[in-house]
């Protein structure tokens, strides 16, 4: 197996993330965390607000919702552009995303281009293909009361998306924030939330689902200080990577994502790229996205998105440069990460390395015997102590104490303390270190 | 305006809860929480995760994806029967849910018990109305590569759904739990995230809104112990609503749900009734629901949902106790509770009394006057001090101070702490108590 193929046995094995729906089959491209993932997931989760939002005086978290009106997405230009080149095989009449399955070619490859490649059907083998279609990305849903035979018009007139991205509630709110709040610039604006995209070909387990959670903020600035802001969230995404997250900082590279490869909009672009076990792989996005996205809300809606400066009186648009993660990436980083296997005394482990502050439990307590009722009696009293001062405390008494190691390390417990029948004499624990494996004494007192 | 026109108007005003999408003149039954608002459904979600998840050895968390297997809907009962009493009014061609616009009839109406309440159309005034339809409130969309011009089959193929509950997800997991933990019976499942119901007429502010967070537990327990295991559920949900939450006993009114009015597999039902501005309404539901979910999953998937007894040996399917509560209902009772009116020396004031583990901010730190800068950076150096030690702790200069104490009083921080020429002198501060309007002084190192 290969090491992405491990992980997610491991994930699957340990309760942190199954596939959606694995008892009616499942349903690609999603994923349903267990209850160590949702655990992991809530911890990366809050140290991202706490690091971006809570702690800065400046910051001011929405949480919109996932239906909007569907003019947002004709602003925002997703409508007319979030598509990728969908490609069917006349022959067996499988559908691919022209891109993926034929080298060299990008995006927005054109039907010529794509057959002078040449490419066979990955199914059927044969090479009889349709022309090049704009598949859209986004997933549609009818709002209200509409009915099988209502006509086309009544059904056109419904339709809504689920969004594609987390942003455009951030750019919506931006109004309200102003008028409720009149920040001084810069400040940013900080959302948390699921986004949908009806990929063509899901895959590469929780990379590229679906239905992801993201993480981003938009930092309005004045358009002058564009830069100072965009090497300050620069900064700040690689301290939240390394140091609150603990990633190495020689996985992360940065790819300064040239003129011809940006949005038109951008002015700069900095790709945060993630050595994935099966290669590099985008973790997150820092971009300058100017005031395009005001400047098309303003024009949409007929409002004015301008921002007149407390000091100065000046009045403008600000400029925005956006910090985007999505959860799960950041998520198998950090498994990714934390995975290990080692040699101990000629017998192999699987150990997850994960840093103290996201490791679901700080320690597991367990009696060295499970049927002697002294030795588990005394366990419950450690266990219910730790509990009370650390919260989150495991308890194992399955198997012989090698399994409950093997299954700690797995899970990335950081200690395992054990009580055996000298804790009944002299009140002495045995702590086991997930890392060293290194075992020693200690008074539970000191614990 | 009524009670709950001013909680809306503050909502907005405050930054708590703005109209979905209202930048585009909206989108019928979403709301966006602003910065406030965030804060405090994070913090009602927290405390119910930390109540009835980390406090229990035997409770497991999931987190399964919106879009499920459609598998689910079948096995579920929703495609089926989760559908509202539609009607149209032939002359303006408006819809409504008959049961809302008729009175005393239920949601099972047919159409000739409608058409002999003579109601007439609240748009039009007309009585012309077509059939009653069954119309399914899940929202529908498609999954994977559907083109335009696909023939039907093919698109029906691709139907998915968004799920209208999260219990689903949980009863679907179940057998991940079973076969990754095994745990000992009685043990739940737990679950927050969004679910989706496409109402007819949204309305009553987040009370029936379209897309809602909920939080829901599935206590698996064994048959014979279901009505012991059901009285503790109950005294669980009394003790989160009052203890943690805050909510008042007597606006708790629990309904008992008689047999005739039950889904037809649930034993016993109690609806917590809460007195919300506009009159008593559904603030959460708890249901005993036997074996039904994994019964027909069973059937549904074809694999054994049996659960063997450690000790015993028997093999049986668990029976299922459900406490099921919408976050915004909850947000809106918690609200609710904490907005007061009141006369102070002659002027009204609007006061939020929310409970100190969910207001916004514990404290809000104010320079007396904001243009004497040795003022502001004494008060810049409590607001740090406070800050470091509490956290959430906010700052305020804008408008004179009477202004500053109306608006930290309806955003709910329970106390403001205020900088003067004294503190200069003796390092003592004004502390004012939201609640009693009592000014203290206090020494800063006290605080």
């Amino acid at each position: 197996m290969s090491k992405l193929e491990e992980i997610v046995s491991l994930c699957k094995r340990r309760g942190f993330i199954f596939p959606g729906s694995d008892i009616y089959g499942g349903m690609a491209g999603t994923w349903d965390f267990g209850p160590l993932g949702v655990d992991l997931k809530k911890k990366i989760m809050d140290e991202w607000w706490k690091f971006f939002v809570e702690n800065h005086d400046n910051m001011y978290g929405v949480d919109a919702a996932i239906i909007m009106n569907p003019r947002t997405w004709a602003a925002s230009g997703h409508i007319a552009t979030f598509a990728d080149p969908l490609v069917e095989c006349k022959e067996c009449k499988s559908r691919f995303r022209a891109d993926k399955i034929a080298d060299n070619i990008s995006e927005s490859v054109t039907t010529e281009e794509f057959l002078a490649t040449r490419t066979k059907c990955p199914i059927c083998g044969k090479e009889n293909w349709g022309p090049i279609r704009k598949f859209n990305m986004m997933f549609r849903t009818h709002v209200g009361a509409v009915l099988p035979d209502d006509d086309e018009t009544t059904v056109e007139k419904n339709v809504a998306y689920l969004r594609p991205e987390t942003a455009q509630g951030i750019f919506t709110n931006y109004k309200n924030i102003v008028d409720t709040i009149y920040p001084d610039l810069p400040f940013g604006i900080a959302q948390q939330g699921k986004a949908f995209r009806n990929e063509i070909s899901p895959r590469d387990f929780i990379l590229r689902d679906r239905e992801c959670s993201q993480m981003e903020i938009e930092y309005f600035v004045r358009p002058d200080t564009w830069e100072e802001n965009f090497e300050y969230m620069r900064k700040m995404q690689h301290e939240f990577l390394e140091n609150i997250i603990g990633l190495n900082s020689e996985n992360i590279h940065e790819f300064e994502v040239p003129a011809e490869d940006r949005a038109h909009y951008s002015k700069r672009t900095i790709d945060f790229m993630f050595d994935y076990p099966n290669g590099e792989e985008e973790l997150m996005g820092l971009a300058y996205r100017t005031d395009f996205d005001l400047s098309n809300i303003e024009h949409e809606s007929g409002k004015s998105m301008a921002y007149r400066d407390k000091n100065t009186g000046e009045t403008f648009i600000p400029h925005v440069i956006e910090p985007s993660i999505g959860v799960e990436r950041l998520f198998l980083a950090v498994l990714s990460t934390a995975y290990a296997e080692e040699e101990i005394n000629g017998d192999k482990r699987v150990v997850l390395k994960l840093p103290e502050n996201l490791a679901p439990y700080k320690f597991c307590v367990s009696p060295l015997l499970k049927n002697k009722p002294e030795l588990v009696e005394k366990a419950k009293s450690v266990y219910s102590q730790l509990r009370n001062k650390y919260g989150n405390v495991t308890w194992d008494d399955s198997g012989n104490i090698g399994k409950r190691y093997r299954k700690q390390d797995e899970i990335g417990t950081p200690k395992c303390v054990v009580i055996d029948f000298d804790t009944l004499e002299d009140d002495t624990v045995t702590i086991r270190d997930r890392d060293t494996t290194e075992q020693i004494r200690a008074k539970t007192s000191d614990l």
